[in-house]
């Protein structure tokens, strides 16, 4: 392994080889939701609340995941993964119930990629043999506990963007076919000052902007080089404002790019404002829709980047301004 | 890198260069208080809250580590690290001021191994060469988070533990001199149904046992193989029932086992009841106390394993037992 700036190249390469994806109503009626694993009518999926159906939709898209691959749970190694529940306990009591060993992460809704890195550096230093990568958002759970009781029935500003229901599961190994995982670029915090938590979009283009000069510069590679530059989940407003920032940089992305929050749902017919969010967006869109395509080669490669608000209520309330992260991994079909 | 079981063997060993820690007043006036980077007698230390003081006390006791490293932020890879705190805003905000590329974790007191388990992978493997482990808690921001607001004055049960106001960091290298890593046992969540707040050491000490004899029986070692074995944060019930549970496996432990919970107050004279809790009590005594016994080689080798309660209020309130996680890392003097 070697490492340029904030880009670390993987001399053994692993392989994406298997990915599921399971989502709620809503995200299975929008444009690509004929792609999921398994689309749920009840988004509390039998259980007492929305916390514990989060959590299940981590468990069932681990398993089918792990099924898809051939292999059984007890063949993942070690499992990265987190959400955005205060101490992340949907993937903790998902973690409990798969009994694979697991390290947990919070990196809001950069999770997918940053899982992802991690499990990379672990299969490819040899440290592991296969990693399981995953996430998960729910749209009660993180409208309970970021914003207002479903019940007041708020009103949502344009910049909004709709928390996906959701979860997506990579199983990332060093034997077997797949998708291969290249490069990895690693996000700073960035923070430009935004502090309108309706607005995380704006809050987060300067970090993903910040860590996709960072690849371009440490690989030497220009945006043509990739076939899709996928965020998620900048939405509508933030994808906007990170063509605009790589133009100010000396890139132009904007025939590339796309977003998983602009992917996953139609925002006029679905009535989703600035588009899908939360860690399940970005992991449903590239384990469901993204990853397919690049093992069926109908994408020649991508560069996956994740990008998350960290704040929190509390700092919010506070007067903090909201900070943003991205994290880049680059794949060949 | 070769795994066995849920353990790692590093091959390229990665040393801990330097370690620093910076505590609170009760801290400082425990046990091993004359241990620590800097004490504090101002817990807010200047700051208007108390979130914003734990994350001023997580960038200065990184830039002090970094400092005694003799090198500058800009030479750390990558850092790892998480708090107790909702969305992790602690290590966020610290990791935006700092300006390191940066990982973001949720292992709740388990966090300093977990931390150092991961950079001691990237370091090994060659993807860094130098990444900085941290943590962190704060009595005062973790009372109002998880139990009673401060003002309230609640009791405090015979086996509540007292949350560490401080933060511990460690610079881990490919280059440089200092105790070696050598070995890493990645915990799975285990869950044996404990549903009280205030008995943590209960919840975790199964986790603890549970990776433990992991440990033992992927190295082929036993208890005597280690001057050292430290768990944080258990405190006095934790640790009992640990001992007991490893007799139980068949290994006993008594002789060489202590807990940073147990080290870091004087139980009865300090009103702390079973003893230290939260990230920044293993973080603070492993990073201030123990790390420079192994620098100076006053101890042989430790098995530090920090162990964690991975529920929130909100699980508690809706039935859930309280899982807990450990991840133990073998240190070298």
């Amino acid at each position: 392994m070697k490492k340029s700036g904030q880009t670390i190249f993987l001399k053994n390469k692993p392989k994406i080889i298997a990915s599921a994806a399971i989502v709620g109503a809503k995200e299975g009626q929008g444009p690509i939701g004929n792609c999921f694993d398994r689309v749920l009518d009840d988004v509390l999926w039998g259980e007492e609340s929305w916390e514990k159906a989060e959590s299940k939709f981590l468990t069932e898209t681990a398993k089918t995941a792990i099924e898809k691959a051939g292999i059984t749970p007890n063949k993942i190694d070690f499992m990265f993964g987190g959400d955005l529940l205060n101490q992340c306990i949907s993937t903790n009591y998902a973690a409990r119930t798969l009994n694979i060993p697991f390290f947990g992460l919070y990196g809001a809704c950069s999770t997918m990629s940053l899982s992802m890195l991690l499990s990379a550096i672990t299969v490819s230093s040899g440290a592991a043999k296969t990693c399981a990568a995953i996430t998960s958002s729910h749209f009660c759970s993180a409208e309970k506990q970021f914003r207002f009781p479903l019940e007041y029935g708020g009103q949502r500003t344009p910049t909004a963007q709709w928390t996906v229901t959701g979860s997506g599961c990579a199983i990332i190994s060093s034997e077997g076919e797949g998708p291969e995982i290249k490069e990895l670029t690693a996000g700073k915090v960035t923070d430009l000052g935004v502090t309108d938590l309706n607005n995380m979009g704006a809050a987060m283009a300067p970090a993903a902007a910040d860590t996709l000069c960072a690849h371009f510069m440490d690989t030497k590679k220009t945006p043509d080089d990739y076939e899709l530059i996928l965020t998620g989940d900048l939405g509508q407003v933030g994808s906007e404002l990170l063509i605009e920032l790589m133009k100010e940089n000396g890139f132009d992305i904007s025939r590339n790019h796309n977003d998983c929050g602009n992917l996953i749902f139609d925002s006029e017919s679905q009535d989703t404002h600035a588009g899908g969010s939360g860690c399940g967006c970005s992991a449903s869109v590239f384990c469901g829709y993204i990853a397919p395509l690049l093992a069926k080669k109908r994408i020649k490669n991508v560069l996956f980047m994740a990008t998350g608000a960290l704040m929190s209520p509390t700092s919010v309330q506070q007067g903090e301004s909201i900070p943003g992260i991205a994290h880049a991994v680059s794949i060949d079909a």
